[in-house]
């Protein structure tokens, strides 16, 4: 295909970037939270030359939540300071973080996960706390001896990490306040236990919200979705799936993206001033009907998700069909 | 990676083939339908291996979702009888169907498809019917004058397909057939005024339930979700997430599958003897938990979705961690 000069020639389905908006979130965040007090997670965009934009907001820390994530940011030159903020006990994966010319740390929240990481020779970790979210992390009374184990076992403890998942989605911030301050007590807790330098908490609806963490692990704000589009924060969509009508008639159309252009955990994508009746594997059926060939762009109910199912995106000079296109960049860290 | 010998070797999340359970399925479907009575689907699996598996089960005829799973066959070598059973006006992508070497013929619904294809050198098409579902396909009343618009435009139209999604997983195989009579009554009469050889409809919950069709469109058959498994099929769920408990304690425990692994527009996917609570980007929190470095093989509840996010299947001899792994097959049609 020869590379496209507006929004409406892309072949579709495809993810378009507003550069404003995007540009817009990276200068918010970095305001709010400057160089290290931002740790950006990969997992939302999974792409090294979104990163870089983020290094060069100031961001020097990263996060991720897969080693195939870690080693795409140390080949692409992210060497300072990288955290995979997941549990592995894959020895080979491991290895390969280990074998790494760079500072990377993993989470621990159990014997085993120590065990694995020691083996592997894993050189630095944070404890991971359960904050509430019923996923990984230990009970936080545990994580004190967690950490003795380790150290005992030679890897650096810089600190804790917990992640308040069940809170950064609640939509009155009277409610998404106070449940973060009860996450961020226990992860205070454990953080009195294990000692170290890093508080690592939050996303980016609680991005503002507690003082504790030393730096909050935020990877949505920069494309945004529906869903936190609904919360209160000053980050806008820059994300959004183009796509074309192929089949309309008087009661609904069909545009060109779907299952498998759109992550779905979260319901369906939105279309501005159209009502989305569903998805199926390669279509989304809407009605307030629009002729075949109409050029539509589709915001995505969950941004993770959606980026992992494609190769790339386009940046454009606005979210309409007539944008140009200035820039195509991989998503070049899909996988594990 | 070293090659994985065992499925509990294999670097997780990734997807298992049950061999056995796989060669059932397509032996069941090729007693049932033989030959070009199916047109197997590719969208669902998007592999030519697994596509070869089916001709080697004696169906010469495939139909696809999108151009590159189109132009993936036929440069694997399947160029005999290629349906893209879509709608596309995409002029590159259809003049690139138009310039292969290969029988291919494209789905059309409206003078705006016509256009496109004429425009682009398309050759032969079937007239798409709508029987119900509402997503693309004309009104049946309408389809014998698009038929008659193509053959001025010079495209055979060979005849018809009308795909009764709305019907395939209603799980009462009485009022499914009931469904299914309706939606092929409307396909008769878009055939009646159509004409041509072929009638192209249906998927793996209504394969065998009407006579109208020449072929049918199955792909799930293949390798089978939960969601199908609640059907009355003959077929077997041949196709797993394998995963690893990354976290456990004493209420529940955290396999490392989970949004970017598992197509979720069906819901959670399942876990023999377990209960799956939620799943997160790269995490799936159960209940009657397991320890940490438990391998587990998750059901997804949708197939298409699921595989589109995965560069290859192991194929094992069985369907749980100590299955001999006896080959990798590429997911080479992945995109649009």
């Amino acid at each position: 295909m020869n590379a496209p000069r507006r929004v409406g020639d892309i072949q579709t389905p495809a993810l378009v970037i507003d550069a404003a908006a995007l540009e817009h979130n990276l200068t918010t965040m970095a305001n709010a939270r400057p160089g290290g007090r931002l740790r950006p997670h990969v997992k939302a965009h999974k792409s090294t030359a979104l990163a870089r934009l983020q290094l060069a907001h100031g961001h020097r820390s990263f996060c991720a939540a897969t080693p195939r994530e870690i080693l795409g940011l140390a080949a692409a030159g992210f060497t300072e300071d990288l955290l995979l903020a997941n549990e592995c006990i894959d020895p080979q994966r491991l290895r390969a973080l280990a074998q790494l010319d760079t500072d990377v740390m993993i989470a621990l929240d159990s014997e085993a996960t120590i065990d694995a990481a020691s083996a592997a020779g894993i050189r630095a970790a944070l404890i991971d706390v359960n904050v509430g979210l019923p996923r990984c992390g230990c009970d936080p009374n545990n994580a004190g001896r967690l950490a003795d184990v380790a150290r005992d076992r030679g890897i650096a403890i810089r600190g804790v990490m917990g992640y308040e998942g069940h809170v950064v989605g609640v939509a009155d911030r009277t409610t998404r306040s106070e449940q973060c301050r009860n996450s961020m007590e226990l992860l205070a807790q454990a953080h009195a236990l294990v000692g170290g330098e890093i508080i690592s908490a939050g996303g980016t609806g609680t991005f503002d919200i507690s003082a504790l963490p030393t730096e909050i692990q935020a990877g949505s704000y920069a494309l945004m979705d529906s869903t936190y589009a609904q919360l209160d924060t000053p980050f806008r969509q820059a994300l959004f799936v183009a796509t074309t009508v192929v089949s309309s008639n008087s009661k609904f159309a069909v545009a060109d993206c779907g299952l498998k252009s759109l992550g779905m955990d979260h319901g369906n994508p939105e279309i501005a001033n159209k009502t989305v009746w569903f998805c199926s594997d390669e279509h989304t059926t809407f009605s307030r009907p629009e002729p075949v060939g109409t050029r539509l762009l589709v915001t995505p109910a969950h941004v993770d998700p959606t980026a992992a199912y494609h190769e790339l995106y386009y940046i454009a000079e606005g979210a309409n069909p007539d944008a140009a296109v200035i820039d195509e960049i991989a998503i070049d860290l899909r996988g594990w």
